[in-house]
């Protein structure tokens, strides 16, 4: 394995190797790239124990205990799901080359819009190592180079993952690079390489992910807050809304599209707000609620919601409850406090439905169903980068066609102007 | 006229009136927006008189001569030409609410891909005044807020023209915001308005697209430069390539698909580059050139390019020849040096061409024919913002369907993950 590869390099030279290698990597045929991923799921197969214990001596130095020191910790089976998972990607469709648009003007001037790869991929990440390997095939399969800067938790661990990697015969030089995590220096860095690097995608929590769209010259694709709300309509059904809501705070929690917001008409307030806050509480889950709520709630306490509260995504079992007059004020609701990643309707009135599926400024508009489903693979896009909140060049769950860019080619007889 | 629409109000108070008449812009029909647009377009005719009195305070106190005072000013039969540009747009495809892709998934859920309006969008130019007509149309059409940060030469004119357009009856408070352009300060506060605004547009030279690509928290879409090159292969028809590359220079040097570079194949260069030297001297452009070429061009003078020329967009009537080994290297020299505009191959060797339009890394990649079709009305699309030179969100020619992004509408009966 050539441990040098990733090492010992600044990262300006890494970000200048990255950008040759995106030339290379733009020529590659599906075929090609197909090999080297199934070499790649073969490779860290073949190196369990190395990653094991350069993942040892993470877990060792991080001092982190509970669900931070899970998320960092890889095992056999973990190392076996992220093999089968660059096998996964490998099996789906290319969409580099697919032709977009083709016609032909009145003068002979033939137009095609075809898809090509972005170029240079920079993705900056927190503690999961899967993250390195995952974000790493999907950009090698669009005919990309990707840029890694992981967090320093998870040093020893990415450093190994992505000599592994890199080493695999055919994979040209520079086309994964892992840049320093000791310091912030290299974030600054690979933010500001406008011309390097074509995007950036910062994926980790709200702090990381504003310091990056504030501050970076380089296009961003904003993804992961989600603070996402269920409106629990006059004409709900509640046996339907006790499932989809306690699904939708309970099943993940620490995940984007769990809903952290339940908002309920008025007129069925008096009945659904004591009725939900009794099973969310005997799901483990704090309740916090408006003014309204909290006096419908009967004997079951209610942490008062502040301001703070209608803004925060909490990724943990915490809801907060509010009343509102109609669905317009739940409309206005959600635009105002909601990161715009996934908000339900839950009624029988489908004008009210249409009303909110149009209103509602988010990716996913949901009527009649869980805010959960709000995932690549739930909608059947394979392995995903994340889910973007913005509505610059994709959003929503982005995936391998959202890693692509498009060009024009021309072809004429000498036509001029 | 309601005058007091546009001034007297604070950069964030109109930022806030924008984000408001964006979620009222949303729900409009298509024959709702047309018909607004055609009562704008009547209205521009019938207040020629009070346009021109405020472009002439422009020009008047401008100071400005020749080309800029000429693209500042304005004229009834441009004023007319604006009004039926308007018309024009009118009649275009409505592309909201376009269903881009629509599947069930094997649970029941209903998934819906459902072109929306950006929503607001920042635009940062220059001194011609048909421009806060032609974006402030295409955003209406796509149901979009705009935004303007006109250039101070034409302050008064851009001021008469937004509150011409905001004053049709039925157009949002706050659809059609003009800034102050006193001070630099409303550039400042509009590109750090991340959450009110959701794209910045900057049209201009580079200064300024360097400035908003590099300060702004809000995403960008970058447009404009060009520094388009034409490679003249050893298989080129000298006829075809004389008429391509006249063209390309000469027809509107001012404009980003002229092109600015000439690279010519080593073994057709002692031919063609005397030949093509001499028609451009006679057509009034200043030849700048490598050694290789300046040791080619007998006594015609070339003045020695330096490492800026072959970065430079000149934008007007000068070029720079290099004399190349082959197609790799002339596809290695763009890639260095464009601004991954358009660029063009004039050859008889598909091969050549073939590895040409792949290999070069740029919006629009042209074989036997002139760059200078890089344009949303040649392709087709109609009126356009202008052409993007990144790769994200949009790439070439900017019109009607990439001031839109998309939302997912999720119908469901129940269903939890």
């Amino acid at each position: 394995m050539a441990a040098t590869l990733t090492t010992a390099a600044s990262t300006q030279e890494k970000l200048l190797r990255a950008r040759a290698a995106s030339t290379r990597l733009a020529l590659l045929g599906t075929e090609e790239k197909n090999a080297l991923l199934l070499a790649i799921a073969d490779a860290i197969d073949a190196n369990e124990k190395s990653i094991l214990a350069a993942n040892q001596k993470d877990v060792d130095t991080s001092g982190l205990e509970g669900a931070m020191r899970d998320r960092l910790l890889l095992t056999s089976a973990r190392i076996k799901d992220m093999a089968s998972g660059v096998r996964e990607v490998a099996a789906l469709p290319d969409p580099i080359g697919e032709c977009l648009a083709e016609w032909t003007k009145s003068n002979g001037l033939r137009i095609r819009k075809l898809r090509v790869p972005l170029g240079v991929v920079g993705i900056i990440y927190e503690s999961r190592p899967n993250v390195t390997v995952d974000t790493a095939v999907l950009a090698l399969k669009t005919g990309n180079a990707i840029v890694l800067r992981g967090g320093k938790e998870a040093a020893h661990s990415n450093q190994c993952l992505v000599e592994i990697m890199a080493a695999v015969r055919g994979v040209p030089e520079g086309a994964i690079e892992l840049l320093d995590s000791a310091t912030r220096q290299s974030v600054q860095e690979l933010i500001k390489a406008r011309g390097l690097v074509d995007v950036i995608i910062p994926r980790g929590g709200a702090g990381l992910i504003t310091f990056v769209t504030e501050n970076s010259a380089v296009p961003v694709i904003e993804t992961g807050a989600g603070n996402c709300h269920i409106f629990v309509d006059e004409t709900a059904d509640f046996e339907m809304a006790d499932r989809i809501v306690i699904n939708a705070k309970t099943q993940r929690p620490s995940v984007c599209n769990s809903a952290e917001k339940l908002l309920v008409h008025e007129r069925v307030a008096a009945e659904y707000v004591p009725r939900i806050v009794k099973k969310l509480m005997d799901a483990g889950v704090e309740v916090r609620g408006d003014g309204k709520a909290r006096n419908l709630a009967g004997g079951l306490h209610i942490v008062p919601a502040t301001e703070q509260d209608w803004h925060e995504e909490y990724l943990r079992l915490c809801m907060a409850v509010a009343v509102v007059a109609n669905v317009e004020d739940a409309i206005a609701h959600i635009n105002r406090y909601s990161t715009k990643h996934s908000d339900s309707i839950l009624t029988h009135n489908e004008a009210n439905a249409r009303k909110f599926l149009r209103g509602v400024d988010s990716a996913a508009v949901y009527w009649n169903a869980s805010t959960r489903f709000t995932d690549g693979a739930e909608f059947g896009f394979g392995a995903e980068m994340g889910i973007s909140t913005q509505k610059l060049h994709c959003r929503g769950p982005f995936a391998l066609a959202e890693l692509t860019s498009s060009k024009y080619e021309i072809v004429g007889t000498g036509q001029v102007r």
